[in-house]
């Protein structure tokens, strides 16, 4: 089957979203980068900012302009959260597919989003029509989306770890319990004290005990799954690697089940969900660079607790790769299409 | 106060408890090293294996010899697990104070122990005599004892964490929960595959999750601590860096106080626990090298979940350090002696 | 243009070298995993060994057989040095094309092969035969032959970094200096005390200065291009991470000349060689899971001393990427096939 | 032999050397903390900054203040270039002794110094009353010193490393080669990009091949060894660890003679300076959080060329440890007070 090429703009581009969201698309066998803006970096080759996309990326960064990014069949926001709300407006009305890889429109309750946001939002009635991207729950509003708010990537692990134990309606939904384990680029590409070298490095540490923007994504993606409102303890950490998140989930069980059978059965047809074999432990390894996430699930040592292990790396299936999966299906192509790469390791 | 030199005994000693305890004895200023055994490398000089050692060790391992071994104030068990039990008869009764920084003490409950261990115990009689060497739970035992039996890295860390919590009587018993995080030191130094370098580096992964060694240790200290059996659900994992434990600790509050004043008071004599203040989230290295236990306790998101955040060195509080202190402590030295290093920090 | 699909064989495969060439064949466009053996793990699937490869490849490692080598088109040796030399014969003599990955037929003289690898050659008459794969020395030859020695990983840094200075005849090839960093997956998938996470990590140092295999393999392309003997002191080093090749190279200027164009000139139509602007210095991850070197060229501080710096993936450009792209020469497949993969940064 | 106990100032302390001198300085038997400024954190509690220093430096930092400064016995500077040339001849006229651990007093010629900190010398003729404060060189100047240049980290390496062979006469002296491999902490605790553990962490990569400010400090200390010029070739890398430097040192040997026993002589009776016997390889950690420097020398391969491996961690004897130590020389202190921490290993 042939399919045209599609014309791409990347808004933002210059943080570890970016870089990979450029190095998924510079691969993808149907995409053809029109544009790729930084009010900062205008006029800076890209590959001189990222060496890996040397002889790959022949583009600079250009200044933002309307204009340009009206001609792209699909616009992708890797901007920090704020900016996409501004603009995603004209670029929908213009006919252009937007997917925003920040926060901007990914949680319905405005005042919600106000408070942990901490700024007013500029475009609430997108916010309603923006369809959360998270294939496996929403595949078809997807398809049909023209705005898709591309999950963050706690709430990605997260959610798909708990996916099936919370349909299958047998937990304890108000003592849900999230431990969940991050690698430093999930903090972005900024220059801060905490994420140096010399202070994360052979060391680790929880964050945000007392609250996370994701807790409240993570909320409403799993009360909607439950059709209830549900309670979920968050507790995010830093973990010395760079790339991947390990969610370690606890739900106490209110009735019998086969775990291995129910999560082997709700995911069979994924194509980016792989149910490990009984017994199995994820490494966070073993998804580097893939846009997989790759599941265990146990019922250990005769209690009554579910322990659900979920492992994606953060910029690819919990970013970059999530949103080339979403574009794939927003614009009919298959879904697995530029995103087979094999995890690399060791 | 003077005191005279205590004559020390190393069994074992060439894994990385067995260096850090090294270091710790050589800086200590009551010890004399009399011997180090090790049946492997008997003729090796000591800083031959462990270069940091060179002009402060000038000793070789030698091979084991109940004689000399006899003649010693203290003798430390720094090896595998069965070998301490074919031994310490032998030295208790030749009045030689005796450590186990090995299993073979510490579980009361003979038949756990050798479903755990997988062999048959060799001297049962004295795991009773054996006291339990945490001495924020032992302390007066352990100064009378004749041989103690030295915790383990993750009871040392979820104990000390879930201690004041439990001993308030208002958490649910039946579902706590410890999601522990070790540094790969705790897998010992020995030649196997996975804590290699490039397996274990860039990568976390849990493991152990259908059952773990330390499980039935940590059981026996809560239910003490209890007066009345617990249920735990219990997953270690493997993250990326050399030393440090992170035990993150969840327990459903059955009644209201102020836990931070509870950890504060609980432990405002102790010299090696430090409660952070509210809203901490302590660093594994602001410990490393050190024998502090450092605690935050929080109680997130409106919840009716009680999370606290311990840290240890494993090498230090969660085994040498520990063991350096419970020495202190049976021979009546004070109890921070050779142990008042501060954390090497970055 | 269409292509045939080529049976591949691939004897050994349980390393580093192993996994990194299964994820480059599994993705290439024109070859079909006919047989993976190891007598070891004979009955193992791949997938259960290499967690990344789950899903790709659905084979199990099978018990080696001279019979169904022979039916490959292409068989590579993966396996510890010692062993492609029993078998080569065999599989030359029935057509099949051989690419040792290993040490085996490297070296043209027997003799030093013995002394550096401790063991009488088997098969010295297929050495002679044998081309050493470093297409852009090589490449008219590796097209033709039927037995391609793949270099070693510091080689191809070492010898890639030195070429074009070397055959421009002016530098003092008595006093050539190689201090070359390796990450820690050049040492191997093998259970050892060295390269535990707990020993290599947080840890830097030399190793071999007083004499390593690869030595002997540098002085031999070093001095083919200098059509004379060279002199070369090798210093490799230990460093702490995964992947990755740094090689510093110090030569003496022995006449003038502008080192940029001649690395750029040299390099221009190399599909594998990057040679970065003016002043640049590059980073091994630019080049992680790739099968580029990119290299630069300074001659700093007005002295006599030109400085290159050239980077590489030890496991791809260095072993399995090359061994693919003589793959692709030998069989007249465009030498890139396959090997398009853009490096994971961050 | 009882000391009176020394007041003691600290200038700025936010940094890694800061919060390393403290840590040093903590434990020190014979030294009081008196003040630690920080304009910035000025109220601030070290211990926030500093978690390892809690319940161990009780003090807030303070505003800079000459009065209070002027009442201490030694005042470090721990702070950026540039800060210490301003004030320390109002100290030093106060007789307060003082360490410049930046570089403000480390080079003789000013106009050198000037074009490579890219600023103006406040202070010309305190550059010439400063003693540059290696021990190994100038210990008897250091007694009596009232300002010390506390030397950088490369060049604390680099000299130790060739200090024998330069005065053993038998080097070419024009085509020295310096290899330097440094921890991430050698660039400070400062919100940057590159070294954030994203970007450094799996990666190695050589910087300021074109120019490095520690080059003409040590072609200045080299000089004086040799009493004559010399030419240095110095190439830095950047590797991912916290601690450490690794200096790969060559040289071209003019004459015959015992390298070894030329080093072990020389070093004798150093306590902080560590030759290794012949054929080691020092690790990095082997000197983690001690102030050694240890060393090995090889003559291999059959050459003319000497290699010399040098390593210090360049936090303690690169930096704050050596502080300590001139301090002690100019107090009357024995030398090791306080500087006999063993290294943390692993």
């Amino acid at each position: 089957m042939a399919h045209r090429t599609l014309k791409i703009g990347v808004v933002g581009g210059t943080g570890y979203t970016g870089v990979e969201l450029l190095r998924l698309l510079a691969q993808h066998p149907h995409c053809e980068l029109a544009v790729i803006t930084s009010r900062q970096e205008a006029g800076t080759p890209v590959a001189a900012m990222f060496a890996n996309l040397r002889g790959r990326v022949d583009m600079n960064f250009s200044a933002p302009s309307d204009a340009t990014l009206k001609q792209c069949d699909v616009v992708f926001f890797a901007t920090p959260n704020g900016v996409a709300m501004q603009q995603a407006r004209m670029l929908v009305d213009a006919g252009v597919r937007v997917i925003d890889i920040s926060a901007d429109f990914r949680i319905k309750d405005i005042a919600t989003w106000e408070k942990w946001y901490g700024t007013k939002h500029a475009c609430p009635e997108l916010v309603a029509a923006a369809v959360y991207g998270l294939p496996e729950v929403n595949r078809e509003q997807i398809k049909r989306a023209r705005i898709v708010a591309n999950p963050g990537c706690y709430p990605t692990s997260v959610q798909l770890g708990f996916l099936p134990l919370i349909k299958s309606g047998m937990v304890d939904l108000d003592h849900l319990i999230a431990d969940a384990k991050s690698g430093v680029s999930g903090a972005g590409r900024k220059a801060e004290m905490h994420t140096l070298f010399s202070e994360a490095s052979d060391n680790f540490k929880a964050y945000g005990v007392t609250g996370h923007r994701h807790h409240p994504e993570i909320l409403q993606g799993l009360s909607l799954m439950a059709e209830r409102e549900v309670r979920l303890t968050f507790v995010p950490h830093l973990t010395p690697m760079i790339r991947g998140i390990h969610a370690t989930l606890y739900a106490r069980l209110t009735g019998g089940a086969d775990l291995q059978q129910l999560y082997e059965k709700h995911y069979a047809n994924e194509p980016f969900v792989d149910v490990l074999p009984a017994g199995s432990h994820p490494d966070t390894r073993s998804v580097r660079g893939s846009n997989l996430c790759r599941i265990a699930v146990h019922h250990p040592q005769g209690g009554d607790i579910a322990v659900v292990l979920s492992v994606i790396d953060n910029l690819t299936k919990g970013a970059a790769g999530q949103a080339v999966q979403n574009m794939n299906l927003m614009c009919g192509l298959p879904e697995t299409t530029g995103l087979e790469q094999i995890a690399l390791m060791p």
